[in-house]
């Protein structure tokens, strides 16, 4: 199992609309790549390591999937759709990742 | 319920054990911190977005705890051995994030 990070870094300042990422862009995103994401998690930036300090990212999802292939093949003719989403909710650049699932 | 995340920044050549990771730090993290640690999951990281890429982050952990409060009680005491044993795994430097779990 793999698991794809897209995490958008903290700024102060920026615009990251934390309902319309949980409530449209993520189901759009789930609806779109079908069962090649088996589940997927999102996260809320509450603070850095020490209380009160910023977070590294104010909102990450991580999207569960059999293999990379399986999520590529899903994502490439559904990438203009999402990535043209992104607008909607921030005006952050977000940084991805691949992960192997090592416990899941 | 919230999310720490503890990331480890991919450097070339940096040492990294991800199998003592898996094996030994985690386990020995979740027995000291008892019930305040819902649960956890382990990445390693595979690549960044792009094919071949490097990853953010060569390997993660992300522990779940009912509070910000719960999780920091568990874990004072036992700060000094848990950050002590990292020298045993990795000469990286980790972040450290705490998140709210929006989706779980």
């Amino acid at each position: 199992m793999i698991k794809v990070s897209v995490m958008y870094p903290y700024e102060p300042g920026a615009r990251f609309d934390h309902d319309y990422y949980r409530d449209n862009h993520m189901p759009m995103l789930k609806s779109r790549l079908g069962d090649a994401c088996k589940s997927y998690t999102v996260d809320k930036g509450i603070s850095g390591g020490a209380p009160g300090s910023p977070p590294t990212y104010v909102g990450m999802c991580h999207i569960f999937a059999d293999s990379v292939e399986a999520f590529q093949t899903a994502f490439g003719p559904n990438a203009k759709d999402i990535l043209g989403d992104i607008a909607n909710y921030t005006d952050l650049k977000p940084t991805m990742q691949i992960s192997e699932v090592v416990v899941g």
